[in-house]
C-alpha cells in the first residue's frame, strides 16, 4: 500500500491545481469533497448513495467516534471503512476541533482536558492519545491533534497555541508508527499573517505526507478565510496535498480552490439536506417553501444525482410536509452530488485554464436567481 | 393493458396456492407481500432499495394521500407510480379503514362522515368520492369502500355494515370508469361464519376482478384470523386473486397463505425496522439489545439482503444508540427483504407441496430461538 500524491496541472491564471491522491491503491482526483461520516455514517444516507455520487473519500469524526461506539469495536470490524461498509479512501481528524467547541475544557502543553457531553466522564485528550485511538480507527489518512482557537483570538494567546500545534505535530510524528496509514501537519495561526508562516515553515519541516489549514470555519467569514489561505497555501509544498479543513459553503470551496486548496470536508451537504435547504446551480433553495408545492421540475434540472434523476420538487416537498425521513435523505444525496460535481467542475476548468472563467459563470447563475 | 391472474399450483395437502398476477404488464408471483407507503413514501427507505427488495406492488393509503399532498397533485405527476418513482405496480386502499380508526366519525348508509386529525375539518367520505380520489391517484388496483368494524363486534351492528359493505360495493363498482385501474371488491362480517359468507357471495356475485377479506387484524388474534380466513376463502373464486388486508407478522402471512390467500400487505416490516426490531429466520430480535453491541454477525446470517451483505449487528446497534436515522433505514430494508422473501419461500414450498414442511420447518427456528 501506499502513499501519492501527484500535481497534473496548476491552472494557468490562479493558484488551481488539479492533482490525483493515491492512498493505499485507492486513485482520487483532486481538487476533492469529503463528505463528513461523524458518528460512523453520512447522516440519513445509506452508504452505497454516497458512492453512487462519485464520493471516493470519506471523513469520520476522532472524537464522536471514540465516545460511540469507541474505536476498539471499529477497529474489532477491521478499521471504519469495514465498520460502515465504505469501499474507498478515509480520513479522521483527530479530535482537537470538537474538543475546541466543548465548554469547560483546559488545555495544557501536554493536552486537552474535557468532559464527555454525554456522561461528564473525564478525559485527557493528548497528542498520543490522539494517534493511538486514529490508529485503531485505522483511516487511511489521520491527522495530528492542534490546538484550534476562536474567532477573534489574540495575538499573543494564537503564538501560544501554535506553539502548542508545533510540539503536538511532533509528538503525534513520533508516536505514529501504523503503517499504510498517513499522518498529515496541521498549520494554526488564526488570522495573523506571520503567525500562519511560521507555523506553516515548522509544520513543512516535519515532512508530512500532506498538510492541512486549521482554525478556519470558526466565525472569521469567507474574505479572511481566503487571506488566511492566500497567505498560507504558497508556503505548502506544491508536491503534497494541502486540505482545508471543515470547508463550507460552494463559494468557499471555489475561493480555496483557486487558492492551491486540494482537499475539503464540510457537513454543510448532509446539515442542510436535513432541514430540505439544496443546492443549484441559481443559488440554494428551501424545498420546504410553499413555492414548490406544485413545482413538477426535479430540484436542479442540470442535475444527474439520483434524486434529480427520479424525483420532482413537489414529491421532496411533500416529504418534510408530512415528515417523512426519506426527505432528509433525498435531499442529502442530491447536496453530496452537487458539491462532488462542483469539484469535478473545478478540476475540468482548471485543466483547461479556464477556472476564472468557471467561477465566474458559476457566480453569475449561482448568484443571480430568476 | 390488462389484468390477469394465473392459478399456478395448489399445494397437495394445503389450501396454499401458488399464482401469477399481471397487471398493466407487470408480473407478479403470488402469494405477494405489499409493502405500505402510507404517505407516498415507504418510511424512511429510499425507493430503489424497496426493488432490491425484490418487491413488485406497493400500496398507498388514499385517506392519507387525499389530505396530503392531495389527489390532484398526485395526478398532475401521471399518477402514484410517477410521484414516488416506482417502476412496478400499485394499490390503493380506499379510505375505509384509516377512517374507522378515527374517533367522532360518523356512519350512515350514504358514507362516513369524520373529521381529518390535522386541521379538523369536515369530509363526507363516499363510495363515490373514495372512487374518484382513487383514480386521481391512479393505482393499478383500487379498493371499494367497505366498513370496516371493531373487534368485538355485536352481531347485529356486524350484518348492518355487511349490508352497507354490498350496497357500497355496487356504487364503486357502477362508477369505476378508468381504464386500466381494477377494482376489488371487500368482504366484511366480523368474525360470524354466517356473515362472512353472506357478504362474500353477495360480493362475488358482483364479479369483481380480485377480492378481499377486511376487518381483520383488529384486535382478534391469530386464532381468529385464520379461522375468518378458513370460512371465507372457499367461497371466493378459484380463479381469482385473495387480498387479506392489513396482514401482518410472519406466522399471520404463512397461516393466511396455507388457507388460500394470495396478496397481503402490511406495515410492520418498516414500522418494526423504525424501533430496531428485526426478523430472522430464529425470530425477532431487538437489535438495540445490548446484547448486540459488539456482536460481528449480520442481522440474519442466511440473509441475502443490502443491510446484511454490508453491516454487522453492531454497525446497526451503534446507529440506534447515537440515534443516527440510517439505523431505521437498514431495518427496514432488511425486514422488507425477510417478507418479500418468506412470501418466495412459501411459493416455492407450494409448488413442490411441501408447504406443510415448509411451515414445520419455519416455525422450528422461528420460535425456538437458541
Amino acid at each position: 500500500m501506499s502513499f501519492k500524491f501527484t500535481l497534473i496541472h496548476k491552472d494557468k491564471y490562479t493558484d488551481a491545481r488539479a492533482g490525483i491522491l493515491e492512498v493505499n491503491g485507492i486513485k482520487i482526483e483532486t481538487p476533492v469533497f469529503m463528505p463528513v461520516a461523524t458518528q460512523g455514517a453520512i447522516r440519513s444516507t445509506p452508504i452505497n448513495m454516497v458512492k453512487d455520487c462519485g464520493a471516493k473519500i470519506i471523513l469520520g469524526n476522532t472524537y464522536h467516534l471514540h465516545i460511540y461506539p469507541g474505536e476498539s469495536l471499529i477497529k474489532k470490524h477491521g478499521g471504519l471503512k469495514k465498520f460502515l461498509g465504505w469501499d474507498y479512501a478515509t480520513l479522521t481528524d483527530s479530535g482537537g476541533f470538537q474538543v475546541f467547541s466543548l465548554p469547560q475544557k483546559k488545555i495544557t502543553d501536554e493536552g486537552i482536558q474535557f468532559r464527555y457531553e454525554k456522561n461528564g466522564q473525564k478525559v485527557f485528550l493528548t497528542p498520543e492519545l490522539s494517534i493511538k485511538i486514529q490508529e485503531d480507527i485505522g483511516a487511511d489518512i489521520i491527522m495530528v491533534l492542534d490546538e484550534c482557537v476562536e474567532y477573534p483570538c489574540s495575538k499573543d494567546y494564537a503564538k501560544k497555541a501554535v506553539e502548542r500545534t508545533i510540539k503536538w505535530a511532533k509528538i503525534c510524528k513520533n508516536v505514529h508508527k501504523k503503517e499504510n496509514q498517513y499522518l498529515f501537519g496541521i498549520v494554526q495561526g488564526s488570522i495573523y499573517k506571520d503567525l500562519r508562516e511560521y507555523c506553516a515553515n515548522q509544520i513543512v519541516k516535519l515532512n508530512f505526507p500532506g498538510y492541512a489549514i486549521g482554525g478556519v470555519s470558526v466565525g472569521e467569514g469567507l474574505e479572511l478565510l481566503k487571506k488566511v489561505v492566500e497567505f498560507t497555501s504558497p508556503i505548502l509544498p506544491k508536491n503534497k496535498p494541502r486540505y482545508l479543513m471543515g470547508v463550507g459553503l460552494p463559494e468557499d470551496l471555489i475561493e480555496s480552490v483557486e487558492r492551491g486548496i486540494d482537499m475539503l470536508d464540510c457537513v454543510i451537504p448532509t446539515r442542510f439536506g436535513r432541514s430540505g435547504t439544496v443546492f443549484t446551480v441559481r443559488g440554494k433553495i428551501r424545498i420546504t417553501n410553499k413555492d414548490y408545492r406544485r413545482d413538477m421540475y426535479p430540484i436542479d434540472l442540470s442535475c444527474s444525482c439520483y434524486t434529480c434523476k427520479n424525483f420532482t420538487r413537489a414529491y421532496i416537498h411533500h416529504l418534510f410536509r408530512v415528515k417523512e425521513p426519506l426527505g432528509a435523505t433525498l435531499c442529502s444525496i442530491h447536496n453530496i452530488h452537487f458539491y462532488i460535481n462542483l469539484m469535478q467542475k473545478m478540476r475540468n476548468a482548471i485543466l483547461e485554464d479556464s477556472f476564472k472563467e468557471f467561477k465566474e459563470n458559476f457566480y453569475s447563475n449561482y448568484f443571480n436567481k430568476l
